[in-house]
């Protein structure tokens, strides 16, 4: 089965770091959601695809597990991977590589639910549209 | 005349600092944020009263002097103060202090316009239920 | 057994909001480091008396898990617990409960480690001081 | 006289949106950091390069005026220019466009001065490294 991935080099900025010299750990989700956007523009289905559609996806659960730091001055990929889910919610997982060492830096998973727009309740059925994407790119389950 | 001030104490958010071991520069425009906070809470005209008169007042000028650093594990205290003005702006001043070494760490200023919400159309002309707040609260000008 | 517990009160800064009107999802790393400060104040062992005795903790596995959102303008607590760890660990558990709807916000766990400051090698044991501190405030593992 | 300039493009982040549906003003200060990051990328002397000299340059004054919103999903262009000083002070100014709407949505401004990495003393002349960088790429003043 075809893996639905996307990968993303980028540099620290230096409001990302903390006193102690790396990057501050909770900074790690904004790098998450850099990954989501990477991957939908490869694969599509934006946050405003989704929302044009009036959805919300928001996040309901978040890991991260850290294995190296960051430092200041040093470039990152984060590698964004989708795990396909017969449950209706959208599950990434990442990897973030410190590309000046080659250590991973951190690994985690997100997993987001459709919210209606208006009424912000919980979708408990993939939208049509989204299954239509899924079909489109591959998603085997 | 009777100044318009408010002031708030508080701790030095981990987060907030960077690799140079003091507080991100940046981030004193979160704390000029709580400081507006504090000012509506003791005299009133939150952002949420704003926008129930269907109002947005968006930052359109800000700066920042700073003076000297705060380090993690420090507290600081910020005052704000409201500089009347004649045209429909609402204008803060801020001193941020280190309680922890009594110096001034840095001075500010922001200038904020009244936007209407559906519009997003720059009000020229106070609203008259600011205007009404002014006169209740003694803002000369 | 007697839990270690902290609560801490709080406001949503507007800052931490996105654009989907709620606090984004990452800030609740912020709250929880601010919760770990507000156990801290309370049962000791502060960020800078570990670094006193050459030590860091850093963040090696966080989770958050959400439940519902909170809205700027509403007001939070989230109450911090110590899990007692026979590992050289430091592991909290979180609640954050929006106090404007009294709904559970979001449930987490942090887990963090020793790390000697000057060479940056973990400690597999934990260090004399801390389990003073254990002894003290009553940790039962 | 050549003018130091470098330009950056770049996407939104949703964690840089607030509740109004635009970025937040605040975030405005790192993208000016990311301008000087792409300024030193192009023209030399970052802020690593600095520090390997035992100097820090911490921002003392900054500046912005916001003439137009970004929403999420808008793309962006900074355009950081350096400003000659005869002062031993880094004088940059930045023009932020909405590259989905054209339009300029700020301009700003930031000085930072020479602190000594050790002493955290403030440098009064430009340090000879730093001189000889400014002959180098065609500093006029």
């Amino acid at each position: 089965m075809k893996e639905l991935i996307a990968e993303l080099e980028f540099d620290i900025r230096f409001s990302e770091t903390d006193a102690m010299g790396v990057v501050w750990h909770g900074n790690y989700l904004k790098y998450f959601e850099d990954g989501r956007e990477a991957f939908a523009k490869k694969h599509g289905m934006s946050y405003l695809e989704i929302h044009s559609h009036h959805y919300f996806v928001p996040i309901v659960k978040s890991e991260i597990n850290h294995k190296s730091p960051i430092y200041y001055g040093q470039r990152a990929k984060i590698i964004t991977k989708m795990i396909p889910s017969k449950a209706a919610k959208i599950i990434f997982e990442y990897e973030i590589i410190n590309l000046s060492t080659q250590l991973i830096s951190a690994k985690g998973r997100t997993i987001q639910v459709f919210l209606r727009e208006k009424s912000r309740e919980l979708e408990l059925q993939f939208p049509t549209f989204y299954l239509d994407w899924e079909k489109k790119v591959g998603v085997k389950k």
